[in-house]
């Protein structure tokens, strides 16, 4: 390989690096705030990629009640989990839409309280939703809501069937931040999730008694691509041996990553800036030390994309029998 | 705004960088060769977001023929591509297919010599696509391939409508490379685009007589999302002024960038390295220096996104007419 380490090597690369720890304070109302003065110049919002615009939907009667927001990579996953959802919560609706109509970059479903969406592959897949969502949370002034990604990883060492619930997220230097480049500077801002909200999950997933898979939290990867990034050699391109990549997979276990996806800093970064509860569930479908490649069956991966769903419905159960048993308590206290 | 410049500073922010200016070598067949040893150690290659694999798919019999792949970023622009590339090329085929099953992340179509497939937004859908699209290619031993990405954009201060063909690609920061955190290190690639080929692009889109819009070269500016480090101002997260915005679009426009999109700089640098020509389309959908939001109307929109698709037909139909012409007139030599 003829590396020529000049030919494209930019001797000004002094760019200045800002660390960017902001978080919006919770509003007392529960409300999402933003952080954007700009919005409130806007005359009307269109959110381009969810095909709605505040001049021709009226957010608030549409989704004003919504209190969850899972997503997930594909249309047709985030498809099923509405169905697992109207069935779960007995909503009766003639159909579930597809609520997203022209351009047709993601399909999302509402069904009762949930919105189910899909979001692509990568972080600027999901940042593109993420940014709409929140604006459209903010439009329809929703109070409390809690946000998911229900997802699909690779597995380090564990087997492929494995729920993880991230616990942190690291880029693929172990770098727990989201980094951007914006308006001419490096903008690295911080990713965190909340801990309660963790151990909540993990509480249901404990009584769920899931027979034949363990649910664990951990360390989270998140790659910028499926192959090199992700220490396959496999890829159209790929410089490296089989003995660097168990290397490298066995300090990656070392330093605690126990999965890798592709989109956690960005939906770890941005929920904690505009503080919202947020969490990701993902099922492995590879164990990586075994191999590079994903040769899980129809009926498998059926089956093992529904374990995050699950998990994410019984919390969302749980959750809205609180709320009606406090609502009901308060009813009480009225008469 | 509470900007704690310590709390995520890793103090040991000091990784190696590699700047890889490697370029695979034509072979002389014109066969697409790629630069991964591991491939050869392969049992069997399962192309798992396209479906398909070696043990079940007969790739040299399905996509021997292949002389043009297009990619852009929906499957319903990719669908339209292939109904588009049929009746140009006269070819009646009982049914346009989505060749991809499960997972279905992508779409993908084949008409005669021509793959049209989506690739979803970013930069990490884009390169996973492309690194199975290359070992697809390679598996079924094609020749001479050229790729297109047919697209959407930004443009800086361009009438919306503008077809730009992508002579050079940059980040944000305007640097003309694609980095990557590999096994470790910060790996930075060149991007570069065959000169050749944007002129004859350019010439064909002349000799079309388009009313209504232009077709220019320039920089295209790559960026990882579609609001702050596309200097939009009505994200859910801004810290930045209007002022801001023009300051930058106007630095930008001094340097030469045209437009923005969000896929250039993998698809460049991975056509680069294993060397195959390879071109960028795309329209732009708004004035930027007349607004953030994308306000197409659905027809407008339609019919701007074909714009990209006519130019890359004709480039086709010209191409398999010399190849028609050369391989008569070799016919003859040979009677």
């Amino acid at each position: 390989m003829d590396n020529n380490n000049d030919k494209c090597n930019d001797k000004n690369d002094n760019f200045e690096i800002i660390y960017d720890t902001f978080q919006m304070k919770k509003s007392q109302d529960g409300r999402l705030q933003l952080p954007n003065k700009n919005l409130t110049n806007l005359k009307s919002d269109t959110l381009y990629h969810l095909g709605m615009s505040t001049d021709t939907h009226n957010f608030e009667q549409m989704f004003g009640d919504i209190k969850f927001v899972c997503m997930g990579g594909t249309k047709s996953r985030m498809f099923e989990f509405a169905k697992l959802a109207a069935h779960e919560l007995n909503i009766t609706e003639p159909q579930i839409v597809d609520l997203i109509g022209s351009p047709n970059r993601f399909s999302m479903y509402k069904v009762g309280p949930i919105i189910s969406v899909s979001h692509g592959m990568g972080i600027p897949s999901l940042s593109i939703l993420i940014h709409e969502i929140l604006k459209l949370l903010h439009h329809a002034k929703c109070t409390n809501v809690t946000l998911f990604r229900i997802g699909t990883s690779g597995g380090i060492d564990v087997p492929a069937g494995t729920v993880v619930i991230t616990e942190k997220a690291v880029d693929e230097l172990l770098r727990p931040f989201y980094e951007q480049r914006i308006f001419g500077k490096i903008v690295r801002r911080l990713v965190a999730f909340n801990q309660n909200l963790i151990k909540e999950l993990k509480r249901i997933a404990q009584s769920q008694n899931n027979q034949g898979f363990q649910t664990i939290t951990g360390t989270t990867m998140c790659a910028n691509d499926f192959y090199e990034s992700q220490l396959r050699i496999d890829g159209a391109i790929c410089n490296h041996t089989m003995d660097d990549k168990f290397e490298r997979l066995n300090y990656l276990k070392k330093a605690g990553v126990v999965n890798i996806e592709m989109e956690s800093l960005v939906f770890g970064s941005m929920c904690h800036y505009v503080n919202v509860d947020a969490a990701i569930i993902c099922v492995t479908l590879v164990k990586r030390t075994d191999g590079d490649q994903v040769r899980v069956d129809k009926q498998d991966y059926h089956e093992m994309q529904q374990r995050p769903q699950r998990l994410v419905m019984d919390f969302i159960k749980q959750r809205l029998a609180i709320n009606h048993n406090n609502s009901n308590h308060h009813s009480n206290d009225n008469k």
